[in-house]
């Protein structure tokens, strides 16, 4: 009978990070990866965190490894490696073992899988896990999803390792299936568009105010210890004063303007798509990453058309400070929304206010604001723009971001994620909007009815045309 | 034997149109619906044109009225009910009989059904038909995709009922399998893109100016005679003029404006992130619809915040007809280049200047520009915001839209389409981005290293925190 607490297959960067985490916390674990040399390679270099862990060369060894009722963790690519090794592992595995899919799942995927283990009787969790290698190392954020029974057992485990906000461990279990999943999608959409209203400040001091890489630096470095107090703010300010190693030149001036995406903030916006909830500055975001890959027809564009990012009268620092608190919020308030949105359509009863402490710590977006969020969506149940604190602090800071979206459009600047949280903010305060001219047109060529504002039924105007 | 030349199933709104342009062009059609009083009343009341209809009452009896080799037009609800005809339909039919989905299927399931038809060797085709009930009775815009061999044998049929464009049909064979239904969407994404930027010129006028419903009425129909001459201009001006059957005032002042969506919309925006191909204003007349919908939340909002949609001082006829302009340009431009990337990806050679043209008549976009469109996309192989004479056209309207953006921002109304046809444009002529940014963040958390400009290898900063 096996005696390690845990297991985990698949020592890549997190994984690894993962395993060391739990043994320094005093849990046992068991590993496999594929690569048999990886595995004795991990364990032997994992120096007095070593004992705590037990190498195995496949997975009847691993399951064996194992106390009952087990429990594995899986760290391997999502997709299709995912549900094969369920399909290997399960026939290994007792009735109440437990497998455990902590890798970057579509939460449809962990939705499927769920019902395809309630089906068979036998327990199932996805987890997302957020932070990084050095969150999964020291302190990831981690939002479960599945069997709550299931959760409940390996608890102890996961809040153990989970990073800490002021002894609170962030590691909460959200609902069924893959509600664990969705909401670390939606942590990264916000992510996107965190990092893409920062861009697009830092765009705007270094090509409207041509001020220098230092100076930008310093200007972070200083927001972080305010209201915007963040881990994206502190980095960006890291990023900024970087040398190149190569050279004596501030290393974002040789960094390639193209910007990755793993595909997280695209599904955010495609199941926002799905639930009709806007999401305009994620949108943004994810659009604007796709056009920095654009390189050369952005090359073009500016051969064409001149260049837009020229000097202009940039607003002061306590503007762009106050314009980039009010983007926060409203990117914040359409993520909190949409993930309100699902909740009622997947029925999974989202704990929001437990949903923004559990991002306080050990993931990308932690922030100050996080900690006023979660009382906010605790004392309200209305959008977390109208709430309280954070209506208060909008009305104090759409001036700024009006003020810098406004004069940068004016200027030519790129402001897509600063100018949708402007248009969003308009238009979820305007009672009266003009959709029905829209509902008019379509009235018109589709006879599609409208609403009217003084009858309760739906009427058809016609003919329209005689 | 059957005598029919063609078979049509399901006599809905827009089947009964088809049915009886076909019969109007010459083309004897039998027809079956699934309530068989339905039919009978339809031949019944097809007047002169009830002699080229044939009523069936049965699959097998629709079948067997056809003379082969058969086409059968489904014209049934998009989704399973598709699935279910096509089940019952190919047992009774020839291998050489072709059906052809003329609905307002998802090109997702057109390609999977046109490939589970290959490998039956059977013939199908999808085709997007546009212009609603009336287009389909006098004459749609059809984009075909499929089976080449199959378009052909019915072309004769589909340009014969086609909307003409100075005689040329608006009948066009776009490419394999789910080619015809994916142009259909993206023809819908872009109908909601102009669609929302109208309204929202709309809105500057009734709000921001406080010009009467019968004043923009007015307006519209002089920019039907310029440049923006279109059907969604005409109709606008139409709407704008209606007056309401059951009082004295404007139609426009009792529709709610709350706008509906039938989801091809959705399904552009959704096809534009599995492409990544950014459609910022697509995206945002989506988004516009989705807060349409959220009434009680605006007003909301608007009791908070105050309302955004005051008088200012809106810009003059002429450069808002020139903010339209702009905004319409890149937002086509948008919808071709999305149409470019997906024919590249999905290996479909889509003609491009072909989809122009298909556009011209019958549809609900089609409008003066579409053809210069076809021909800038015949002369050109970039983006049409870069082709000749569009680039000049948007080189002279684009202070325009900035300035109505600007101001719109300025004073609080909103403007999310025509503000993201401005960030888009800046965006796509800006060759030195601010990505780097992104890229230094990402590098700095997740490791996930960077493109320099300096050297075609990658780089990984490091440590970056010592």
């Amino acid at each position: 009978m096996g005696t390690s607490r845990i297991g985990l297959i698949g020592l890549g960067t997190m994984g690894a990070a993962l395993a060391l985490n739990m043994a320094n916390n005093g849990v046992s674990v068991a590993v496999y990866n594929r690569t048999t040399q990886r595995t004795h390679d991990f364990v032997d270099g994992a120096g007095e965190l070593a004992d705590r862990l037990t190498a195995t060369e496949s997975l009847e060894d691993l399951v064996a490894a194992i106390a009952p009722p087990r429990a594995v963790v899986l760290m391997v690519p999502a997709g299709d490696i995912v549900d094969d090794h369920i399909a290997r592992l399960r026939p290994l595995m007792d009735k109440d073992d437990l497998i455990i899919d902590a890798g970057n799942a579509n939460f449809r995927d962990t939705i499927r899988r769920a019902k395809a283990a309630r089906d068979d009787g036998v327990p199932y969790l996805g987890i997302g896990v957020s932070g990084g290698e050095d969150g999964a190392r020291h302190g990831p954020s981690i939002m479960g999803g599945g069997d709550g029974a299931a959760w409940e057992r390996v608890a102890p485990i996961l809040t153990a390792i989970a990073a800490k906000h002021d002894g609170t461990p962030c590691a909460t279990y959200m609902g069924p299936d893959g509600a664990g999943h969705f909401v670390k999608a939606v942590h990264n959409g916000i992510e996107y568009a965190d990092m893409q209203m920062i861009a697009e400040i830092y765009g705007l001091l270094r090509d409207g105010r041509g001020a220098s890489y230092d100076d930008i630096a310093a200007l972070f470095e200083r927001w972080d210890g305010g209201p915007l107090q963040s881990y994206l703010v502190e980095i960006t300010a890291k990023v900024c004063a970087a040398k190149d190693p190569r050279g004596a030149g501030p290393l974002l001036a040789v960094i390639e303007d193209t910007a990755g995406q793993k595909g997280t903030g695209r599904w955010t916006a495609i199941e926002a798509q799905h639930l009709a909830a806007p999401v305009p500055v994620i949108e943004a975001a994810v659009a604007a990453r796709n056009m920095s890959a654009l390189k050369d027809r952005r090359a073009a564009g500016e051969a064409r058309f001149g260049a837009g990012a020229q000097a202009f009268d940039v607003p002061g620092d306590a503007t762009l400070e106050r314009a980039l608190i009010a983007g926060k919020i409203l990117c914040y308030s359409q993520g909190f929304d949409m993930l309100s949105r699902a909740s009622a359509d997947f029925d999974w009863s989202l704990p929001l206010p437990e949903i923004a402490k559990v991002w306080r710590a050990g993931c990308i977006i932690r922030s100050a604001m996080l900690d006023d969020m979660a009382d906010a969506l605790t004392d309200s149940d209305t959008s977390l723009m109208l709430s309280g604190g954070f209506a208060n602090r909008l009305e104090d800071a759409m001036p700024a971001l009006r003020d810098v979206v406004a004069r940068a459009i004016a200027a030519g600047h790129a402001v897509p994620a600063l100018a949708g949280a402007v248009t969003y903010f308009d238009t979820m305060r305007t009672a009266r909007g003009t959709a029905d001219m829209i509902q008019g047109q379509r009235d018109f060529f589709g006879w599609h009815g409208f609403a009217r504002l003084d009858d309760a039924g739906r009427d058809h105007h016609g003919p329209w045309v005689d």
